[in-house]
């Protein structure tokens, strides 16, 4: 049986490389997510507006994802979504746009199927499963890159701050959805807040930061003291590839490897988280970061 | 905190529709298999060349993905790839590529992990999981669709006859993988089968039927006597979308998925698969398969 | 001075190479034509609604693009545009859509400017000079390239008897361009053709077949006796690449080339057209034109 | 006759828009020119290595597209080939590549047709006429885009180099197409300037500009010292597109239209080039060029 006659059909598969030295994003999202927490909420008693296991679970997940592909940069999470960014240099899988993404998606959810027991050890998962869908997006700059993540974090905390007066509404103000949504329309980020220290004497600063600012997932290593702000265009510098010699790539690699991978919820928006963690934009990994030294902000 | 000077970076998502009326096939594969299956074989103590739980775990997971996507025609799996094929009239999520492949490896992938322990009783998963990549491919034609099935069908055919005769050299002919290899070099698809025959006594026709042809699932109705040979351009013209009234698409929706997810291991080159089953390509649900008949080929 | 240091630039060039087996379209547009064709109206005199010269300096530059392009299958014109169709099976650089399509437009443009004062005898071009663009569309099925050329005829028709109507009005109705544009809202074709015959004395179906109908350009054959109606299904079995000799594709290559290139102004919504002319979507050269045979539709 | 029933064949067009905040570049090449450049020479008697009319006739028509499209930053020409710099702020045809390539095309076509018999006033164009194709590539950064730049400038001073050379033995050395090639086989830079030397008394440096270095095409404006070297880094952020009013970018339209479009022959490679002429790579229009002052490299 001569296969050779079949064999063209290969010509069909269309090229889908992502263009080089451009940072790229894989972002996955809970498939159907709307329908889905709510699903989720009912069968599996998620708690609104934030579930600490589910979130965890989802970050449990995504660090197996970074720690298993070192060429992720750094990666944020909120609700049902995840951003994986790989440097602007990394070449895995000459950058195919549907190997990237698959991966990272599998990896995923291989992992939060897997886990799951460990975060709801008395709620077993049922079919339907729990699935993700992504896509991947190409950011030239480091300001770009920097503006995607702030548009993730700004909407989390959009998001989340609409999200807590809304069920503290109903679950503390006895208010039904309609109500609650009617309440809301309108208001400013301070009248949320003030509705919710006047109606609950909820401060919302004292809401945990993983609900507020969502998780950040990187490499660690010692902090540096940045001595000047640090601008989007010297990040650029930072991040152009300098040529390596081979045995200091091979050095860096292991040195990656080796890294301590750290769940954190810390504000992105401002230079400062940039600016100390230097090698997230640059990819030289940092100084081990000293053990017995607190992670500071 | 003003969201908007971030939501510019939107714009950086580049469409990716794959083009309307041609038929989607989205492939997956176990990622890294050629090191994975060894691995797996190695960790999980998968059988050689064969493990008919690792490949009943594999139709499991495809099953579910059929069974979820309504819009999947029919799917063919070997070894650790499997491959789904998307109805050319299929509208699912506009057609995104991303989109469609991400699913495809999600809901696969979590099916695998979790169904895992009901076919691998006492050999529990463990890290890094077993992961899936995927890409998605158009072909126009049916010709172009069926070649491709027959490609992947006659790789089969060829991989395992060759490792069949290869581990049988080994594990009863003592050889070891150097002296296999050499002994089939050149070798015909007659000549391994007089090996296997004169060395084993084993005739390659007996071999299990989901080891020499895959698996196919597709959605089961009461089988068609073709009045004559369904060649490839009638074929294309029952794909042709007619015009169908609204409530008729509602009525196929609810018979297809009433229909039974069957997975067969049936010979998918020659027409008599396809023109017994026209509902595969026409998209037109056929009439309930008589349960208490049995299914022939 | 070493060049290798930069060549990694070429690396950026990302494929684009068109979907194999489909019929590709790339059509061509007077630039900014709205305002181009005001001025050129302005600038050269241009007659309204249809001015014969510059419709048959478009012939003659497509017919040119289709003379130097052998591999397209027919092409039609309309106006300031122009669709060029090649074959399924066509591989001129390696269907590379930027290639095609710059082509096209260069060859079209070339011919455009150079023979401009055949057709426009005193009035000669000037600066900015009439320059056109360009895309590349794919169709997988002969049912969808035939919708294409239907939709582009159409268009041609609903226009051809709005601007008629519109000018009559205009030119010897005594109308401002506001009043003809109220006269015609809402009308039906009937009406249109009504209000040209009883104020007029114009009978539409009177008008030039060029302007009613577009143009149609290909290589001509002796024309065939369909025996049934040639259904979009037999057709794309006709247009099937059959397993060809090399020798056997260089004997179509030089009757391809010998055969005359003739611009008509068919319909090419029915099927009469294609059935007659079966060459046009199976790329099998037909016989020789009888030269003292007339053309018939 | 309706039309709506085609119109779904509208769906079939794919999007082909390049990633945002990159430099595009739109290479043009004369078509099939190895064959073309001989059939040139051949047909209108273009000199060899270098044709001074056929030079000149290439940067006019490159500097009408130019002078056309102000949206491009520099343009860079040699021999048969034409690089346009679209800057990366520009939203030109909302990116999308086959209107940007097709309309450079398209209207250095016309002009390099329309022109020809001011460059070449006693050798007529004919069929077939002389045709180009196009192709657009994107570059992250200021980096990428130099590197480019610099690789076909040190393409052309490494190709005339050679071909000087090569011409030189044949036209003042009787050397044959043969023994030319032989001679240059395995040479370096400095071996061809001494061949060149030492039989023909040429001295390489003294070659017009135009052949050692290309064509570079781009609106002038006073040049700028500047104060310390310029990184491609600092060039990123120049390139930066900061926030504009309305009015000022208004403003800034008008200054570029009015700017005067000049052909210049430098060195692009060295960063001089640039750090005196910031408006290129940042966008913003400088300050009118003094006419009575000379241009200084």
């Amino acid at each position: 049986m001569a296969n050779s006659k079949f064999e063209y059909v290969r010509n069909f598969e269309q090229p889908d490389s992502l263009m080089p030295n451009t940072w790229i994003v894989v972002r996955i999202d809970g498939r159907g997510f709307t329908n889905f927490y709510s699903r989720m909420c009912a069968k599996y008693e998620f708690e609104k507006p934030n579930d600490k296991r589910a979130l965890d679970l989802m970050n449990a997940a995504a660090k197996a994802v970074v720690t298993d592909l070192p060429q992720i940069a750094i990666s944020y999470g909120v609700s049902d979504e995840y951003s994986f960014v790989f440097h602007k240099t990394c070449n895995l899988f000459e950058r195919r746009a549907s190997k990237l993404v698959s991966t990272v998606v599998s990896t995923f959810t291989a992992n939060y199927v897997y886990l799951w027991s460990t975060y709801f050890t008395d709620t077993p998962l049922s079919f339907p499963l729990p699935t993700f869908d992504g896509r991947a997006v190409c950011y030239p700059t480091v300001q770009n890159l920097r503006d995607y993540m702030s548009w993730r974090q700004a909407d989390c905390h959009i998001n989340n701050l609409y999200n807590t007066a809304f069920w503290k509404l109903i679950q503390l103000g006895g208010l039904d959805n309609k109500e609650a949504e009617k309440t809301l329309a309108g208001t400013l980020a301070a009248d949320k807040n003030e509705i919710l220290f006047s109606r609950f004497k909820i401060n919302y600063n004292n809401e945990p930061e993983m609900f507020k600012k969502g998780s950040i997932i990187f490499r660690d290593y010692e902090l540096v003291e940045p001595g000047s702000h640090n601008e989007a265009a010297a990040a650029d510098a930072l991040a152009e590839p300098a040529v390596q010699s081979k045995s200091q790539a091979e050095k860096d690699k292991k040195r990656r490897a080796k890294a301590k991978v750290v769940v954190e919820h810390l504000d992105i928006i401002r230079d400062e988280f940039w600016d100390k963690r230097p090698w997230i934009l640059s990819g030289k990994p940092g100084r081990p970061a000293n053990p017995s030294k607190e992670i500071q902000t």
